[in-house]
C-alpha cells in the first residue's frame, strides 16, 4: 500500500461541489462530487462499469447520476437504477460510494473500511468558527511533488529564513535550532526567536514598537493535515512566558489532497486575530500568501524532479530532519497497521 | 500480430494526394503518398535504409523519389536506382511499396501480402455515386483512442440517444432494443423506431407533418469501416414496410484508419438524398455533424484514458453489446486467420 | 559506460557565465556554473545533497553558494561551510566540483578523473585568436538528437549537396566522392570539387571569375569537436597544389555538448579570412548558417525519433559511411579503455 487509507482527506472547497458534477482525484481514487437536492455531498467512483467512461461527463437526473454514454444510471449509493433497453439489472453493475463530510470549508472524503469512518475525526480549528477571528480561504494550489516532501516542509520553520524571505522569515532566525514532539499521530515542530525583528509580513502591518518575539509552532496531523500556529508581540511583553493579549497571530492551514505519488494539492487557508473582517486586508494577504507558496512550489517540483532520476540516492541527514524523518515514520507506521502486519507496523514505530 | 493485414484501409483524402510527399501512418507503417506525373497514387514506406530519415523530408524526382540526406533515389516500386558518389547498389537498397487504389474520395492501402490485394473488394456505396444523391466530404477526425472502441461506437444504435441530444437522437429511442445479425466479415446492427419526433437534426428540415417512423442500420464492414443507413418517413406512410419514396434518408460513411493502439482517425463523409447540390445544406451538415462527432471524440478520449490506466479490468456486458462483441471477434478471427494459425482461429470463430 | 569521460567537453559560451547562477547539462551531469569575484569559471554538481534542490536556485555569497531551501552553503571546491542551526557539519556534506577552463569564447568541463584534466588539450584553432580572420559566434543550437548523430552529419561532406543546396551546397559536388583518414583521435574526411560553381553562400560574395577549385575538409576531433575547413579560389590558380593566396576561406567549428543519448547543444562559430570586421557580412552569414543548421537539425531530429522506434534495425552501409564509421569507433575505443577493460579497447580498435 502506497498511502494509508483508513483516514479523511481534504479534497475540494465546498463552494466548488455544487449541483454540476466535479471529477476530483485522491490516493489514485478518481471520484465524481455533486450536490443532492437537499445540499448533501455525494462521492461515487467516477468510471462507468460498462464501458469506462467517466461519470463525470454524464448528468444529474434528480439525485441520481446518469452515464453520458449508454444512460445507465445510479443513485447515491452507487447502485444501478437504470440500463435503457434492458430489463434486468446485474447485481454487479455497481459503483463504489465513498463516506464524505464537510468543516472548515471543505469536503472530506474517506476512501479505507467504509465501516471505520468516524466524522468526529476530522480536524477542527476552533478559532475558525470564532467570529473574533477572521479567515481567508486562499487558493488549491497544485504541485506537482509527493505529498510527502511537501509534508517535509510543513514540519520545517527553518526553510522559512531561505526560501520566504520577503514575506515569512528574516535572517534573524536562521541559526536558531528547532524542537519537535510526537503527539499520537501529530508532529509538533517549533521555535521561538527572541528579541528580532519582525518578520516582513508582520512589519508591514506596523505594529510593533521594535524588536518582537515570535513563535512558530507546526501541527502535522498525519497523514496530511498541517496547521502553523505563528505570532509576534513586542519583546518584553511576555509572549514567551504565556501571555499573547497584545499579539498579532495566524493559524495557516494546509489541507493537502495527494493526488498520487508526484502529484499534490495544497488546500490553504488562514486564519487570524489582526484586521478582522477588513476585505483590503484579505486581499493583500491572499497575493502575499500565494507568491510565499509559489517559492514552496518551484522548490518541491524540482525536488520531484531530481529525485525520480536517482531514486536510489539517500539524503543527507541533518538536526533540522528529525521531525520530518519522524512524521514520515508515523505515515509508514499508518500504513503498516492497515495492511495488518503486525511486524510491519513494530518495525515502522 | 495487432491488426489485420490482408485488408483494405482507408488511409487519406484523394484530394489531399498531390505532388507534393505526404506521410501518412496506418497499423504502424509510416507511408509517404505522391502521385506520379500521370496522376497514379504511389506509397511507401516511410523510411531511408541509409540512415533511417523520412523520404517524405525529400523531394520528387519525376515519378522517383530522393532522399534528402544523401540523396538516394527510389523508384515506384521501391527499387534504389541512384546512390550518389557510389556506382554499384546493393540489392537490399530498397523500401517496401505498397498496393494502393482509390475509391469514394479516398486513397485505401493494402499493407498485408500484395499477391491478395484484390481492389474489387474495396468497399463502394452506389448511390455515392448517383447524381441523385448528394456527397458531403466531412473531416479527418483525428481520435485518441485504439479505433477498436470507436468501432464499439459505430455498431451501437444506442448511444445516440445519450450522447448526441441535440443532433442524431432523443429520448424516444431511450428503451428501444436493438438487433444485429452477422453478415460475412459485416456485422449489422439495427433498429426501428416507430411513431415518435424526429431527431433533431432532421426535425430542423420541416419535412414531417407529425411523427415519423425511422431506422438506423450500422453496417460494420470490418475491420474498420462502417456505412450508417438512417432515415425517417411520416408515420404510417409505409417506412417498415418497404416504402421509402418519401423519406429523408442519409448515409453517414466513416472510413477509420488506425494510426496504432491508441490512435485512429474517422474519415467521414455524408451521402444523402434532400437538398441535393445545396452548398448552404452543405455547410449545415458539416457544422452539425462536426459538433456531434466531437461529443463521440470526447467519451472515446477518455475511455481510452480509464482503459490504460487499469488494462485488467473487466468492463460490464450488456444486452446493447452483443454486436460490438461480434465485431471484434470477427476482427480477431480475421487476425487469427492470417497469423496461420487454424487453431486460433477456430477459437476467434 | 555511455560517454568518454575522460576528456574535455564544450559546456557553455563564456559570455553567458557570470555572477548568476546558471544551470547547464552535459553527459547526464547537472552543473551549475557561476564566476568568482576575481571572474574565474566555477562548476558544481547542481544539487544540495540533503534535500537534492539544484543549487542552482540558491544565490551567491561571495565565493560560496548558498543553497535556496535551508541554506547549506558550498565553497568553489564543493566543501559544505555552513549548515545553519548545527554547529557540526558531516564529511560527507560535500558536492562534486569540476575541472573547468574557458577557450574560443567556450568554458569547457572535465566530467572524468580530476587529475587527468590536462587543460593544454583542450582544442585551439590558431585562427580564432589572429587579428587578419573575423570571428561570428553563432548559436547554441538544441538539437534532439544523439550527438554521434549529429557527429556522422559532421564527418559527413556529402550530405551538404542534399541538405544545404541554398547555402553550403550545390549539385556539382553530388557525385564527387570523399576521402578519410584517421589522425590519432581525430578522423579527417575531405573532397575536393574541381572547376565547378562556387556554393551559393560564396557565389554571393562577388569574388570569383567564374568556375572555381573547392576544399572540404573535415576534422573531426572525437567526441565532440569538429571543425570545417572549406574554401574556394577561381579554378586555375593553383589552390589544389598549395596556393591560397586569393582564397575565400572558412573554419566552421561546431563544439558539441551531449546533454544526454537524446539531445545535444550545437555550439557553432564562425573563422573567416574575408569581409573581417564587418558587422553587416557578420548578420548576413549568421542568418545564413542559422538557416542552414536548422536544415541539419530536422533531419537529425526525424531520424532520432525512428531510431529510438526501431532500436534493432541496422542501417544500410554506404561508401560514404567509412569516415562516420571510423569516428565512432574511435569513441567506443576511448569509452572501452576509460573502462579498464583492455580486451574491449582491443575489441574497439
Amino acid at each position: 500500500m502506497k498511502y494509508a487509507k483508513n483516514t479523511w482527506y481534504p479534497l475540494a472547497w465546498s463552494h466548488d461541489i455544487t449541483r454540476s458534477l466535479t471529477r476530483r482525484t485522491v490516493v489514485e481514487e478518481d471520484v465524481v462530487l455533486y450536490r443532492k437536492q437537499d445540499g448533501e455531498v455525494v462521492a461515487l467512483e467516477d468510471l462507468c462499469p460498462h464501458r469506462f467512461t467517466p461519470l463525470s461527463m454524464g448528468r444529474l437526473k434528480g439525485d441520481a447520476i446518469e452515464c453520458g454514454y449508454h444512460g445507465l444510471t445510479f443513485d447515491c449509493s452507487g447502485k444501478c437504477i437504470r440500463i435503457p433497453g434492458q430489463p434486468i439489472i446485474a447485481s454487479n453493475a455497481v459503483v463504489r460510494s465513498f463516506p464524505v463530510a464537510e468543516n472548515m470549508g471543505l469536503v472530506w472524503i474517506w476512501t479505507g473500511n467504509p465501516e471505520l469512518a468516524d466524522r468526529s475525526k476530522i480536524y477542527d480549528l476552533p478559532q475558525y468558527h470564532d467570529p473574533n477571528w477572521s479567515v481567508l480561504h486562499g487558493d488549491a494550489l497544485l504541485i506537482h511533488a509527493h505529498y510527502l516532501d511537501l509534508a517535509d516542509n510543513l514540519c520545517d520553520p527553518s526553510h522559512v529564513s531561505f526560501v520566504h524571505q520577503t514575506t515569512l522569515g528574516n535572517q534573524a532566525g536562521e541559526e536558531v535550532p528547532v524542537h519537535h514532539e510526537k503527539q499520537g499521530n501529530a508532529v509538533v515542530t517549533w521555535r521561538w526567536i527572541i528579541d528580532s525583528p519582525a518578520i516582513p509580513l508582520f512589519a508591514k502591518l506596523n505594529r510593533f514598537k521594535g524588536n518582537v518575539d515570535r513563535w512558530h509552532y507546526y501541527h502535522y496531523y498525519t497523514p496530511s493535515t498541517c496547521i502553523i500556529d505563528f505570532g509576534s508581540a513586542d519583546t518584553g511583553t511576555g509572549a514567551p512566558q504565556g501571555d499573547r493579549s497584545n499579539c498579532v497571530q495566524m493559524y495557516s492551514c494546509h489541507f493537502i489532497t495527494p493526488l498520487d505519488e508526484r502529484t499534490s494539492i495544497d488546500h490553504w487557508l488562514e486564519v487570524r486575530n489582526f484586521h478582522q473582517n477588513d476585505s483590503a486586508m484579505d486581499k493583500w494577504l491572499h497575493e502575499e500568501l500565494r507568491n510565499a507558496f509559489a517559492e514552496d512550489k518551484a522548490i518541491l517540483e524540482a525536488i520531484q524532479k531530481e529525485k525520480e532520476r536517482r531514486p536510489d540516492r539517500r539524503p543527507l541527514r541533518l538536526a533540522i530532519d528529525a521531525s520530518p524523518v519522524r512524521m514520515r515514520h508515523t505515515v509508514e507506521r499508518m500504513i503498516a497497521e492497515e495492511s495488518g502486519s503486525p511486524a510491519a507496523a513494530a518495525k515502522a514505530r
